[in-house]
């Protein structure tokens, strides 16, 4: 060790060591490895990186805005409401235009209420009487309208009756057409304008054309041939979403519009195209339930001229539209590629470890590859000789059988 | 070479090369490095399989719909208002049911508001004034109610008066009851119906009962024992936030109700439950800052016989509620499955490594196993001899620890 | 092997084994090798763990809340509504201060408009009419007010007129004044209060100030001096888009004002800092198509004297804001740390692979190298001789070219 100096040290970090293999020219296990080795080199490239894009760096923290506008009017003639044109600035709840829209297509009035006490609704099982004492005063009526004032009120000769409450009044009359009020809303259309924005990859695109043509979203609807032309048909939208326009006004419904925008950045953008999808976010399957359809009530405020308040109490029924906009963005980045590439190549040492274990054990000669594979030193022998392997092979064989076992059992745990 | 024809070439192909190992009859590497691969194994089993199931494609870019309805009335008796009943349409803000729902529990009502001129409310410090100077006519008081109008109007002998406005005529009163107006809105019930969907795995599932029972629903609160049943009672809503429904009706405030779906989809569907948590989200602390309560000003707007504008302002104060929807959907999924195993297994090379070292540079006889693991040989002789790496390695022992050490400590650097 | 008993069996379980080097006496290789091990620490420390935070679990589905409040106020003196002031109450749409609000800036109002007959707007194409016919009684004017009666309305001795409508009459204007009405909203703020959570770390925030001096939210202004005051000037809100406020209040638009978290949560709590940026979110390039400005219909209803109703239309224009908030935690995890750096090992094996190709093709020597670093054994050979190998490397050499350059094909592929 006195020749080597530090010029020798230093010059050895330049040495290169590389792996000792053995070739076992066992044509089984070298096409099996083969076979391995093509199956991992396919799925690695096949599938996670044509079909999965395993080299891109996605964002799905989509940034997304939405401005919604119908168009529309109804005509209706009720003994109720008389003739009545509905517009835009009636039907649609709330008027701002959001992701959120909600078109009335049917309606219960109960116009003029007051602060007043008046008989509650019958059928509810709360306010039901047959004397005042039925009725304590002050007790709010349990899913009812008002508050008992301690009196019940019979019609006639009955002797069952409905308690007196302190509400607005009259009451709501539990009844509505079971025709849609607004059954003409199908032919409404509804532009939705949705701006995105991928924050990561600073890319943003809108779901409209950019054209100069002023009559181009005047005239066109969205089809297929029309995917920049983000104007909506009710009626269809309702139909895209599986369901019947005429069914869904009476009762109420919420309709989800998905745009879905899932894009691909190594493209140029205009491969970047949203995706719409329709579908009915109430559950319609328990049609009797609390859970099914849509509603909602709020009224319009007036004042006589004592300045009197009252009120007209609208319970609107009709459909929600919910835009929903979720999307993913793929760009490519080194560290998911080299990620899925070091994987796959983890994956092809997992792959050796499995043609070795048919070499060593499953063939006939296996012993013979063991002793090759396997170069036994002892730490008791002072010197180790040259041809000493050769004789450790024979005694080591049965030893390394089962620790090539026993590793293959821990792995596979 | 020349007895070696294509054929041969073709055939080699399919040799199996396999990596040779020198086995180290040392113990206590050997149990190291057992113990190694064990915790490795027990890591990648226990907590990246198990835990944290790394086998599994994740999903967060949930579909959410959220419909609230909510159910209640108060009554209250003011000398301002009189005798008054509170239903849903007078106190739910605003009225179609959507994820985001406000419950007025305390109002400062300005009734009869007209555009006029009017003495701005006291304590304003824009609006205090000595003499008409001091109100420059047209400039906007600074966090006032109006536009000066240049007059300084003085009650009885006062030297500081306070600025005449321009603006809704008379100005808001600051103040408001302690106790608030709707206590009983404590008593209110709130159905929320949330629909999700995993649009990856196209999973999609509600947080209702899907029952043919009409009366469940009807009878039903959330509870542990139904949690389909999502029908909540205000006020523990607000205790289950860490909050007195009292204190907090008061000043008005913000509820976040966090549904949580965690969802593991190698499980049927009937494992995937909405996970409730309840939380403040105005900052109670800083009480007496303007960051803590809610509250908001809007305005019912009348025409008296005349045709002339009037409103009733009202400053609403309560409990906005924000449904918010989260979710994780896990399905298995080869990719992750492979990274995480591919990790793994060059964690395992990673262990070797360490082992590697302590065999060869911290044990007594390294000298001879560094002499075995590593085979010299030079370029510079012709033709190398079978027991020249015996010779060899008397030499490159000392290169090859310098070696090895530069090794460990690029890698750990 | 009979003299090896269980007990042996069992020890040898602790043998360690460890892969035999070559040790290739080439510099060249060598310093290749160094290079390329050093390459891929640098990018593993560097760029994976330094840069991008590879070490970290993420979290990127952030629960917030986001409360604002308008304040200002704006006098006009039009001809139409005479002298106005207008406040929180009148401009703010919805009132109730969530993450979208509309501040209007310029209105076109068409007050005591009733349900009635009258003639439809000209410059509608669909109403334009010679004779009665066709103005088809019934049918609803595309993109018009109303339902056409069937009479059409000529002035004076015109062949062409415009159809007779049923519709709130009567009908909106087509014009509005070129300078917003509300020029000065530009000066209002808004307060923004955003409170955040990290469920996956149970981190909570909000962006403002945690205070006890009450005046600081009261005169602060949004800075970079002030970053947890989240009050904002309206007119720098814009500008700070890019736009102008003047030009954008007369035809209205989108701002959005995006809030990103970016939190290290390996940092302290105070590292974690919200960051404002304002962007235009309509499309403010094609400018007169529909697709540009905001407006939205809305109307105030009254009741006159006999308890008929008109109402009030009012076309809004204006600025909607919408915050957006998204953010990104990230804290010290074991899992993507392993996966990160087990690639990274994985990776220097890919290294050494295409040291290896170098060594054992491109060098002069090659031929040397490779019949060291492949030992041949054949299966036929009834008992290998310790000098086998020798010669089994001449015939080999050819062979394991083609097997290597197969390989090396085969992985690049």
């Amino acid at each position: 060790m006195g020749q080597v100096g530090w010029k020798g040290l230093c010059l050895s970090l330049f040495d290169y060591k590389t792996e000792k293999y053995v070739i076992a020219k066992n044509k089984k296990v070298g096409i099996l490895y083969r076979v391995v080795q093509l199956s991992i080199l396919a799925y690695l490239v096949g599938w996670v990186f044509v079909v999965k894009k395993g080299y891109q760096d996605s964002d799905t923290s989509i940034q997304s805005s939405v401005i919604t506008k119908l168009k529309g009017v109804a005509f209706t003639n009720t003994s109720e409401l008389g003739e009545r044109l509905w517009d835009v600035a009636d039907y649609v709840i709330p008027p701002q235009g959001e992701n959120i829209f909600f078109v009335m297509t049917n309606l219960i009035v109960t116009p003029n209420q007051r602060q007043d006490t008046c008989s509650e609704s019958t059928g509810i099982r709360d306010a039901l009487c047959s004397k005042n004492r039925d009725c304590p005063a002050g007790e709010a009526v349990i899913a009812g309208n008002g508050v008992k004032t301690g009196r019940c009120l019979k019609v006639g000769s009955n002797t069952n009756g409905t308690c007196e409450i302190l509400a607005w009044c009259p009451v709501e009359k539990k009844s509505k057409t079971k025709k849609p009020l607004l059954a003409n809303a199908e032919n409404f259309t509804v532009y939705i304008k949705n701006s995105i924005r991928f924050p990561k990859f600073k890319f943003s695109k809108t779901n409209v054309l950019n054209t100069d043509d002023d009559s181009y979203l005047k005239n066109c609807h969205y089809s297929a041939q029309h995917l920049y032309c983000p104007i909506f048909h009710l009626g269809k939208l309702v139909s895209w979403a599986g369901n019947n326009f005429q069914d869904m006004a009476s009762e109420g419904g919420v309709i989800g519009i998905q745009i879905e925008w899932d894009c691909d950045l190594d493209k140029p953008p205009s491969e970047c195209n949203p995706h719409y999808s329709f579908s009915r976010l109430d559950n319609k399957f328990a049609e009797k339930s609390i859970s099914s359809g849509y509603n909602f009530r709020f009224a319009k405020y007036y004042r006589d001229a004592e300045g009197v308040e009252y009120r007209t109490l609208i319970k609107a029924y009709g459909i929600r539209f919910d835009v929903m906009v979720n999307g993913k963005a793929g760009k490519f980045n080194i560290i998911p590629t080299i990620i899925n590439v070091g994987s796959g190549l983890a994956l092809m040492g997992a792959g050796a470890f499995f043609c070795d274990v048919v070499l060593l054990y499953l063939m006939k000669k296996s012993n013979f590859y063991r002793g090759k594979k396997y170069e036994e030193v002892k730490s008791s022998s002072r010197k180790s000789l040259p041809g000493g392997t050769v004789n450790g092979n024979q005694n080591s064989e049965s030893l390394a059988t089962l620790e090539q076992l026993r590793q293959l059992q821990t792995v596979e745990t």
